[in-house]
């Protein structure tokens, strides 16, 4: 899929303490862990906010909160002309819009649901073709983080209902516009999540390594936080070097990596660690030096995940 | 193998700027990347240095800096109490120590080439017979770090050798000794460097992603590094749920977490982009929800990793 030309994204981060700049009202469907601090968040900024959930159950607490309850999707659309989505998947999305017919006409959807860029322009055209305006987000935060400092929405797709509706946004965090391409958000969203997932496997299994010799993982956070953080620091001269296709190393080679690998497979067997993880990392290693290139640092890998380069 | 108790790792710090405590002369084996680097400190600090690699033009820089040159390791290792070694892999210093003969007799060893704890355990016995004292190392920096304030060795093996030398080790960055156990270093070294590979695997991943749509690595690592930064923080919860063995989670569940990983997995294909480093974790994510785990966080898969729980 040819990709639009790239947008520099383009962050506001909300005014702490400032008060909300409207109180106009929101639904929110979906109640899961994300789902309900979207929502809290939303009465928390003083936004009239009606609820629906699958499971009603999951109502109770948004509403002792101040929210609404709906009893069904479509009542609940019918509250507001902002509709903010999070299930948990976009199939699920796709099937609560399937059972709204109408109703969404004249409403903004915001779907914050994980998904693929594909989908993402598909709920696009869906909701376009039943006269509504689609908005696209994904999350980076958990949900205890949730209008907090550290909290944004990256989003693309109907760029003038982003306008309309930023400052009500912004009750969850930051808001990063990406571009209209309606899978622009979750292009962002899922690269950055494979970092995260990346890092989070690192961490589990250097925790699996030191608890066979009863290290707490705890304690061993304190040296691996800070050393995995200062390693990330490192990776916008990676992202130079793959921008630029220059390769060449002064700091660590594939050769050094490759050749470090197997200590790695063999401390994992010693101490009775599955290797699973890190198999094909190892596999991708020979073959980036097997293909010529044992002198190029690790941002050459970048180049050997690229299908058809 | 049985670990020995739990050690806590106990890091000393050099005050910048401090004289050197001594001018104990060193003999360095092996100038690449590393060892030129770790050589290159020892001079900055004073220190007399010996130098020997097996192809001797790269002693030619050190030299310019003030080193000694030795036509042989036999040579260079007669030159000074305190032998620091850095060659590509355990195997080549096994080689190199097997080349010394009785020369290493009433020297300290200390080994900072990248190995497993059963390979420390083995050079430790191997100089041992030979009569020199032994320390192994796991150098937590890159080459461009050595001496900064980031930088640090983490040390094992024989104690005294270690107290007596602490004091010019320093000049490489921060000495953290972790318990008398030879593989003790090594195993703290290789599961930090698995913290890393993990993360770099991560961030690789998302470069390839995101350059599909002619985003630029070094840019998108604007929004990457805060991310993973942010998720790395959470490792220590991560750790006290691995240690106390209770995942249960109202952060983000297995459950949710499987939901959304074949999104990964069509991206990278609608993308062009090889998921061959990512489907292990799907594998692992659908064990673990299969056995029950569904309502876990992510902690959970380390005991998935961990052979014969
Ligand atoms: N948790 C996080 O840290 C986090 C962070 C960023 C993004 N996200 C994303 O946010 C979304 C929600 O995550 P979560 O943590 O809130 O998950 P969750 O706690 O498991 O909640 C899932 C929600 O989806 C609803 N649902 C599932 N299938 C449905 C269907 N067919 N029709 C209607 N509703 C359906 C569930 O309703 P019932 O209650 O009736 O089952 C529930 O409200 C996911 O896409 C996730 O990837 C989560
Ligand atoms: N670079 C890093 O960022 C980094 C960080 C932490 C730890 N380390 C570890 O430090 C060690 C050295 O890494 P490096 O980056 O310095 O690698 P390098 O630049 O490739 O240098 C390798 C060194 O090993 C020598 N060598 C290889 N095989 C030998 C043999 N059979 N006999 C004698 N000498 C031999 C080489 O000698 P020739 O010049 O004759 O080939 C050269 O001096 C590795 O264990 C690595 O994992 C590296």
């Amino acid at each position: 899929m040819p990709g639009e030309p790239p947008v520099p994204v383009e962050t506001t981060v909300p005014a702490s303490g400032a008060p909300a700049v409207s109180a106009a009202p929101v639904t929110v469907l979906g109640l899961g862990m994300m789902g309900a601090a979207l929502a809290a968040a939303l009465l928390r900024a003083g936004h009239p906010v009606t609820v629906w959930n699958r499971s009603s159950a999951k109502s109770g607490p948004l509403v002792a909160q101040g929210a609404l309850p709906a009893a069904t999707a479509a009542d609940a659309v019918a509250a507001a002309p902002l509709v903010v989505v999070c299930l948990l998947t976009n199939d699920a999305v796709q099937e609560v819009l399937d059972g709204l017919g109408t109703t969404v006409a004249g409403k903004t959807v915001v779907n914050l649901t994980n998904g693929t860029p594909a989908q993402a322009r598909e709920l696009s055209a869906l909701t376009a073709e039943r006269g509504a305006r689609y908005l696209d987000g994904g999350i980076m935060a958990v949900p205890q983080m949730i209008a907090g400092p550290d909290a944004y929405v990256l989003y693309s797709g109907d760029h003038r209902a982003y306008e309309t509706h930023r400052a009500t946004l912004a009750a969850f965090g930051g808001t990063t516009w990406t571009g209209t391409d309606p899978g622009r958000a979750a292009l962002h969203d899922l690269a950055l999540l494979t970092g995260m997932y990346g890092m989070l496997l690192g961490v589990l299994q250097a925790f699996a390594l030191v608890r066979t010799e009863h290290i707490s993982a705890e304690e061993f956070s304190d040296l691996l936080v800070p050393w995995v953080g200062a390693m990330l620091a490192g990776a916008p001269e990676m992202g130079r070097a793959v921008d630029t296709g220059r390769h060449l190393t002064d700091v660590s080679s594939l050769a050094v990596n490759q050749a470090a690998f197997p200590n790695f497979t063999a401390a994992f067997r010693d101490q009775g660690v599955s290797s699973e993880l890190f198999e094909p990392f190892q596999a991708i290693l020979d073959r980036a030096v097997e293909e010529g290139n044992s002198a190029d640092g690790l941002s050459r890998l970048a180049d050997l995940l690229t299908l058809g380069r």
